[in-house]
């Protein structure tokens, strides 16, 4: 049997082409037959999975009307709740916690919508990381050339869609954790507004940044996954969105007359050669049905940067204060250091970030009375080496693990929704390099237009690994 | 002539009873008498405010509409911007500020309303402390005993308004900071909803927790201030207002019907008996017209007294920190190891009591299913004297200054609205107490019917100075 995209899963299971079944046994095989060196799971749970795919079955035989997102297995970044079981946050200090008492809200929502759970994803410990080089459960391994990172911290998430092993996952993004991944594996990510997803019943890691959002293997299906996703949730006092705002219909409107802007300066500068024609390449598609403006200048985002490390440092040093003081060996060797210097920086530097934060929210939000959609790497390289320490970003040489940020941290401190398109530039060994597609706040419906247009251009686009 | 208080000063200019001009005149003639002794005044501009007057009465003699605080006479807090001077906020150091380009949001609104500007007040430096023990522009003095603080940090406005000085006043409000002026002057005081009036053209102190409002010598005149200062304001990213909500004419709704709590526990043990024959007195007042609970409970005050005290240094010490490196001895010696000490703490301090606040707030908003109005305390006790180190409560050697605060705090770092009623009870050598009337966010219009209800009874008054 061919392999099903994510829509087309749920159009051949709601026309009855395949049973949830089917689609189930054979994610679990891939998993099966993958899993070992790939290393994006770290819990299974198949059984469970086989008798909600029965239901949807039942539900089907019955005639009874079938949620959207019917059949569709996916999995959780394994810092979402799952009833029952412990929420490890890529952790081993957390193995002590009570199991969850319930499913995380956009699990809930998942499940509702007849999406059926198999398991959960490797990440970076406490999310703190680019790169899911866990010390604890192993790295997880990128799909297009297994020596290399699948990017973090959603890393499990990324790679579990690229090995074909599920065509749906959650991720979380503070600083580019859902970006990151769907750009080293090539495969689509969303980070929508900030606030706009309830974050209840999963594990925090820096309150004032944190999202959530899906991975996909294809455009239409993480809008689909994207609308089953959003409401309101009174219970989540971070969670702003006051209705929901379906994007899915919103696709066939396509980009003709948008303003489509490229991002210049730093964006340029902080990319290399292959990143930059990963860019050209995603502005020459859509310049074929819209007016495309290079060299679009940004407000300061190196600054941007700087304080998005501080208020990552200091809400996550705080968070963990109680384990970094008694049980520091447990943390990851990789972040224990930053964790703890985090909680040590002067009150004076987190205050301060904040206030910059909001200027420059304002001047982020001011750019988008020009442009309705605007563009730049997400990465500003192709996935290099697990173990890699240094990178070379034009004759630059930069620290590897926190320069693969350079290009998401800057916009997700401003909050804009953005679509991660998987685009194959040369000179990567034949690894991708993900285009962020940034919109206004609360214009998720724009960046989804733009993407299904760089789809539907054949430009950017889910490639089978050669597992 | 009668001294007029606020709102029969609106009247009698709209009557034609007496003159703008004979009213700002009879109050400059006060300040001239009074204020050597009060030092309420930093600085003064009387023609300018004839000139104002002046065309308060031109337009009615050409039978022109009047604002509805037409030929008011008020002066502000001089953390204020008034267009060509400089904004000291109580300091040395802004001396070498360049002159306002501008008058404060809330100074412009009085004004359009037809209010007359006398004056700016003095303060505590950068509005850090509860007694305007000022060393740069020395202390205020309680207009109903020299030999006592008006209360900090808008003791100016406090002092101003109860010495006779003007009817009107604005100040600012952190921790306390226009409850502690009212209850130790005995005059009306407002601290709206965290987010309600425009703070643009202000000095700041603590970005998320200060408030701005006004002090009056009647209700009415204080609700008529309040609607005039009311309404959003785009350019203040810190301003939620979306609209106007009149209160001056809920004022005739009385009090039938809404259930009032007096609150127990913490406020009680923190009371000395003057404090709490003050809430006695006015729930036995409003107790005449609604059932009054006693013993309600508050989530826990002391901890967010704590969480106040470190967002409020970490905040204040971020801001002066410039100055704090380079001309520590240029500020106010009674606060200014505390700037630097709350520049020092960890940043892991400071997202704690972020952390805790949210929860808090929902906790105190909770409280408001089942309360109109709430009823505190707003000082421990009256004003002590000038240069006090240390006050007994109920037995407990505390330090005078910060234990002003103990009441106040907890409130304002959950948000609410509170009127400052002014009571008079025994054993205080003459010197009232006010009381906290606390409403629901966003509800000014039940704290102001309280208000409404205590002045009617008689049982909350404004009363004549000696001097």
């Amino acid at each position: 049997m061919p392999t099903l995209s994510l829509s087309q899963t749920v159009q051949a299971i709601a026309s009855g082409e395949r049973s949830a079944a089917e689609v189930l046994e054979t994610c679990i095989a891939r998993i099966e037959t993958t899993d070992a060196r790939v290393n994006a799971f770290t819990g299974t749970r198949f059984d469970a999975a086989r008798a909600q795919a029965a239901q949807v079955d039942a539900r089907r035989a019955r005639g009874e009307p079938l949620g959207p997102l019917a059949g569709v297995p996916f999995a959780v970044k394994n810092l979402f709740d799952i009833a029952g079981e412990v929420t490890l946050a890529g952790s081993k200090v957390n193995r002590s916690h009570p199991p969850a008492t319930a499913d995380a809200v956009l699990v809930q929502r998942l499940q509702a919508a007849g999406a059926v759970l198999v398991g959960s994803l490797n990440m970076d410990e406490f999310a703190y990381g680019f790169t899911t080089e866990n010390t604890h459960y192993g790295p997880t391994r990128n799909p297009h050339n297994l020596d290399c990172t699948a990017g973090g911290s959603s890393g499990g998430s990324g790679a579990a869609v690229a090995a074909g092993q599920v065509p749906l996952t959650l991720g979380s993004d503070t600083n580019g954790s859902i970006r990151v991944p769907s750009s080293f594996c090539g495969i689509w990510g969303f980070k929508p507004t900030f606030g706009r997803l309830s974050r209840r019943g999963s594990f925090p890691f820096v309150h004032s940044i944190d999202h959530l959002g899906p991975f996909a293997d294809d455009l239409p299906g993480l809008a689909l996954a994207y609308d089953a996703l959003q409401g309101p949730d009174p219970q989540d006092p971070g969670c702003f969105a006051t209705a929901v705002e379906p994007t899915t219909g919103s696709l066939a409107q396509g980009v003709e007359g948008l303003r489509v802007g490229v991002l210049g300066g730093y964006f340029d500068a902080m990319a290399t050669p292959a990143a930059r024609e990963a860019v050209a390449l995603a502005a020459d598609a859509l310049g074929a049905h819209t007016t495309v403006q290079r060299g679009v200048e940004w407000p300061d985002a190196a600054a941007a940067r700087a304080a998005a490390f501080i208020v990552t440092a200091s809400e996550g040093g705080q968070l963990h204060l109680d384990s970094l003081r008694t049980r520091a060996a447990d943390h990851e060797p990789l972040s224990v250091d930053r964790l703890i210097a985090g909680a040590l920086q002067p009150a004076a530097w987190y205050v301060r970030a904040q206030r910059f934060r909001r200027r420059y929210r304002d001047q982020v939000n001011a750019l988008f009375r020009d442009w309705d959609v605007l563009i730049a790497p997400a990465t500003p390289l192709a996935a290099p080496a697990i173990g890699s320490e240094w990178v070379d970003i034009n004759g630059q040489q930069l620290p590897c693990r926190p320069s693969i940020g350079l290009l998401t941290q800057p916009v997700s401190f401003s909050g804009c929704p953005v679509v991660t398109a998987p685009m194959w530039p040369g000179g990567t060994g034949g690894l991708p390099i993900g285009v962020q597609l940034i919109a206004a706040p609360w214009r998720e419906d724009l960046a989804l237009r733009a993407g299904w247009a760089l789809a539907q251009s054949g430009v950017a686009q889910v490639k089978e690994s050669s597992l």
